[in-house]
């Protein structure tokens, strides 16, 4: 079994719930990685929702509180099914207090994969070979599982910021894929589309960027190989900014798209 | 009274719903427009959460039935209380049959306006006076009431589209404010972001074109005069689309932005 359906294996039930547990594993600094929780939480939704919508086209989450290790709750509710896409909204909770909320359109993403009439061009990445593996934590981080679960390796020229430069471009690219080789399916590409650095960091903000509000789109299933990410931000206001991400696989084509409003600290 | 005031107006009951009216005023085809079922949902919220919190920082919302004329029924809840933000949920319903599900976020989006680090530029638009006025539906549209709230004026580099042209590059420029002459405020930027025309129709689709799931940031409160809205899509396939929308107020200033994913019925 991979490491990703480790993570997010569910119980089912009589009552329509489903139990699972969060793990160190994924965590970064204090909290379980929020792209998992969501992965984890489609999962519960495409059990609960019509066999023939099995994948989430559309995921819109706001986070309440951080996730911890330990046994969570993942309430699907069904709320209308259609001929092509089903309506869900779930929760995930710990302990009776609610980590994430969200809002999810359920189809079949290959039914809706072609033609490509129009595409978001992959833009040149640095090729895999020479990209920097991003499993080094800042020692500042005391718990940084979630960075050993992936083959992060980024762009060289989207790193200055770990070496104390951050470019002030507000953009990241990076390779990433599960370490221990499971091939990404829709629902874990939640996950990916929230896995990198945050793109804050290129700005020079530093420390933790907790997410407002995320919302994904899989546009595709993705073929086997790894993924490209990148990430731009456009407009960052006081300490805050939204940054898009935009997943290719590796036959170039556009896979996942997604837009978070996130706070940041930036210097002075 | 503004007519948009009309349209959101909003009793409150004591179970914390409120009862609203919505009308044909506001629709277009068979169904009431969306933005402003959104503007509508939100002005319950920001009555609902902290005074403090009186903005839609975030809205992501999905679209289960097409608003009719007639009693509605909006009810909100307050998941979170923070110090800086309030998360919540909102449901607009008619008859017991639900319309629109959402998830909020609400802050005072002044206290997060500034400075600004970074800005998407507002693009070049057509000045004004030599833009085009959309109050002329086409014959086929039964209900267009919605089109006589607004001066709606487009740019004529993205009007081709109308006649019969569409330039197939998926994007429109228009300058947009209320017929009556009333300011848009923060609440009323989500009717903005949701009021052009379908993007798609810039790349030949024609008829209805449902929105799946929605989700808008509020980053300043608009200047007072017209606002500049462009729409964009970049990723096509099968019959869906995202249709990125962004607003700049008079000052040039970036005042919204959203994706929407789309269906819509492209020539084959």
């Amino acid at each position: 079994m991979s490491e990703f359906d480790d993570a997010t294996a569910l119980t089912a039930h009589s009552d329509g719930t489903y139990s699972a547990t969060l793990s160190d594993d994924w965590s970064i600094g204090d909290a379980v990685n929020g792209g998992l929780l969501m992965s984890l939480a489609a999962k519960a939704v495409s059990d609960a929702a019509a066999d023939h919508h099995p994948h989430p086209l559309t995921f819109s989450a706001v986070f309440l509180s951080p996730g911890a290790p330990g046994a969570a709750t993942v309430a699907p509710t069904v709320l209308r099914t259609g001929r092509s896409m089903s309506t869900a909204e779930v929760v995930v909770s710990q302990d009776g207090t609610e980590r994430l909320r969200a809002l999810v359109t359920m189809g079949d993403v290959s039914a809706q994969a072609e033609p490509i009439r129009k595409q978001t061009p992959m833009p040149v990445f640095a090729p895999i070979e020479e990209c920097i593996a991003a499993d080094n934590a800042p020692p500042s981080l005391a718990q940084a599982g979630l960075l050993k679960r992936f083959d992060l390796l980024m762009d060289p020229e989207t790193v200055g910021w770990a070496m104390g430069q951050p470019s002030g471009d507000g953009e990241m690219r990076a390779w990433i894929r599960f370490a221990d080789g499971h091939e990404a399916d829709p629902v874990a590409l939640l996950t990916f589309l929230d896995a990198l650095p945050p793109v804050a960091f290129d700005l020079g903000a530093q420390g933790w960027v907790p997410t407002i509000e995320f919302t994904g789109y899989v546009r595709a299933v993705p073929a086997p190989g790894p993924l490209a990410v990148r990430l731009r931000t456009s407009t960052v206001t006081g300490n805050l900014l939204e940054e898009d991400a935009e997943i290719w696989d590796s036959t170039g084509r556009l896979v996942a798209q997604s837009r978070q409003l996130a706070s940041a600290r930036f210097p002075a």
